[in-house]
C-alpha cells in the first residue's frame, strides 16, 4: 500500500473512532433509528470527505480534536443524502458499500428518520464548543454547510436530477447538475477545514478552486466506473445511469475523451496548491488518486 | 375574535412574512423543491411554536428581528416533520391544512427532499449573524435545537410511534412518545425564546415546566379532536389512530378523563408562568386556548 493510500486508511480509522463515540447505542424501541444510523455511518467507503476535512485542516495546524468532529459531521451528511437518495422514490438502489441499503435492511420509514436524525446530529456536532473554541467559527461552519447541501445546493442538485431524468442534458447542464449534487458537499468539506483553520481569502479561494477540480475530477471517474467497473468491485449497483439513459459526462463525451478530461482536471486541482508547498503534498496525492482508483 | 385570537393571528402574520422572504421563489429546473417548500410552509396552520418563540422572547425583550427569524426556523422544522410524516412509508396522509399533502401536489421524492431542504435552512436562518449578535447564542440556539428534534427527540419519538404501532402502549409509555414526537418542539420552542434573551436557570426552567405541561395538554386535546372533531373543520383525516388500534390518551383514559387531564395540566402550565407576572398573560391565555381549540 502507498503512503497515501495509508493516510487514507488512517484518517478513515480515525473519523469511524470519532461517529463511533458521537453516535452511541441507543436503548428503549426507537433504539431503532439508532442502529439504522450506525448501519449506514459504519458501513465503511473511502471517506474522502473526511479525508478533505482533516487534511485542509492540517494545512492550518488545526487541532485533531476539532478537525475529527467536524470530518465526522461532513461524513454524517453524505451518509443522510446516500440514504435518502437510495429510496424507492428516489434513485431505488438495495446496494450500497456491497450491503443492503438502509432501507432494505430495515424499512422505508426507518431509513427516512435515520437520514433526517443523521443531518439534524451534523448540526448538533458543529455547534458544541468542542468543536472550536470560537463560537463564530462555529456558526460560520454550520451556515457554510448548511448552504452547500440545502436547496440551492446538494440538495438542488438532487431535484435537478429527478427533474432531469425526463430530458437530455448537455455539457453546461450535466456540469451544473453535479457541481450541486456531489461538488457541493465536496468543496465545503475543504472549506471547512479552512474556517477551522481561520484562513484568509486567498487561501480559502485556492482551496475552493482545488475543490472544484476535484470534485468533477472524482465525478467524471464515477461515470467512467459505472460503466466499465464491476458490481462486485463497486459494492453497488452499475450501468444504472445509462440504462436509465441518463446523461452522463462519458455519455456525452465519450470514454476516452472523458478519462482524459478527468485527467487534466486532476492536474488543473493540482496546480491551485502551490500556495501550500510541501505541505499540500497529501491534497495533491489525493487528486491523483481520485482519477486512478478502481472503486 | 378576542384579543389573545388577534395576537396568535398577528405572529402568525409575521411569521410567515419572515418565511416568505428567507424561502424566496427559485428558478431553473431545480425550483421544484423550493415551490414544495413554499408550498407545505406557507399552508396556514396555527403557528403555535412560532408564537411559542415569539411570545417567550418578549418575555426578555428581545428584539423582534431576532426573534421573528428564530421563529421562521422552527416553523420550517415543524414543517418539514410534517411533510416527512405524512409520507406513505410513514403515516401515509393525503390531507393536511386542508390542502393536499406535500408528496400528493407534488411527488415523493420532492417531498422528501422539501423536507430535508427545510430542515437544512433551519439551522442555516439559526446560525447567521442576523438572527442574534451573539455567535455563542446563536450555537446554543443551533445545539438546543438539533438536540430536541434528532434521534433522543422528535425523531426518536416518530421511530417509537412507528414501532408502538405493533402493540398496545400503557400511559406512561403514550407520555413518553408524545413528550418527544410533539413535546421535545413545543419546549424548544419555548427555550429559544429564553437563549434569545440570555436568561438565568431559574426562568429556563420555569418556562421548561410551562412548555411541558402545554406539550401534554395540546396533545390531548389533539387525540380529542381527532375523535370528536370533523375532517373538515380540522383540515385532515380524523379517527385514524383509532382505525390504526393505536394507543392514546383518548383510548386509555376515555374521552371524560382525558379532558379533564388536559384542563389539569392547562392549568398547572398557567401556574409556572407566575415569576413573570402579567408579562405571561399572552403564555397563559395560550394555555387555555390550546385546550380550548376547536381545531
Amino acid at each position: 500500500m502507498s503512503s497515501f493510500e495509508e493516510a487514507l486508511k488512517d484518517t478513515a480509522r480515525l473519523t469511524e473512532a470519532a461517529l463511533n463515540k458521537l453516535i452511541p447505542l441507543g436503548d428503549g424501541p426507537e433504539a431503532q433509528v439508532i442502529d439504522a444510523m450506525r448501519y449506514s455511518v459504519m458501513a465503511g467507503g473511502k471517506r474522502l470527505r473526511p479525508f478533505l476535512v482533516i487534511s485542509c485542516a492540517d494545512l492550518f495546524n488545526v487541532s485533531r480534536t476539532c478537525s475529527e468532529r467536524a470530518a465526522a459531521a461532513i461524513e454524517m451528511v453524505h451518509t443522510y443524502s446516500l440514504i435518502h437518495d437510495d429510496l424507492p422514490a428516489m434513485d431505488d438502489d438495495d446496494l450500497r458499500r456491497g450491503r443492503p441499503t438502509c432501507h432494505i435492511e430495515f424499512d422505508e420509514a426507518t431509513a427516512i428518520l435515520a437520514g433526517d436524525a443523521l443531518l439534524t446530529l451534523a448540526f448538533e456536532v458543529l455547534g458544541e464548543d468542542t468543536t472550536h473554541p470560537s463560537a463564530s467559527v462555529r456558526c460560520e461552519l454550520s451556515v457554510e454547510l448548511a448552504k452547500a447541501i440545502g436547496a440551492h445546493g446538494m440538495v438542488g442538485g438532487q431535484m435537478l436530477d429527478l427533474v432531469a431524468a425526463d430530458h437530455d442534458l448537455d455539457m453546461p447542464e450535466v456540469t451544473r447538475l453535479q457541481r450541486l449534487k456531489t461538488g457541493a458537499l465536496i468543496s465545503v468539506s475543504c472549506q471547512v477545514g479552512a474556517i477551522l483553520g481561520k484562513v484568509g481569502e486567498n487561501q480559502r479561494h485556492m482551496l475552493n478552486a482545488y475543490a472544484h477540480d476535484l470534485g468533477l475530477a472524482f465525478q467524471i471517474t464515477d461515470d467512467l466506473l459505472d460503466i466499465e467497473g464491476s458490481e462486485e468491485e463497486l459494492g453497488k449497483a452499475t450501468n444504472k445511469d445509462e440504462a436509465a439513459g441518463k446523461a452522463t459526462f462519458v455519455s456525452l463525451l465519450g470514454q476516452e475523451r472523458a478519462r482524459k478530461q478527468a485527467q487534466i482536471l486532476s492536474e488543473q486541482a493540482i496546480k491551485h496548491l502551490e500556495v501550500f508547498q510541501e505541505k499540500g503534498n497529501l491534497l495533491r496525492e489525493l487528486a491523483e488518486f481520485v482519477v486512478n482508483r478502481r472503486k
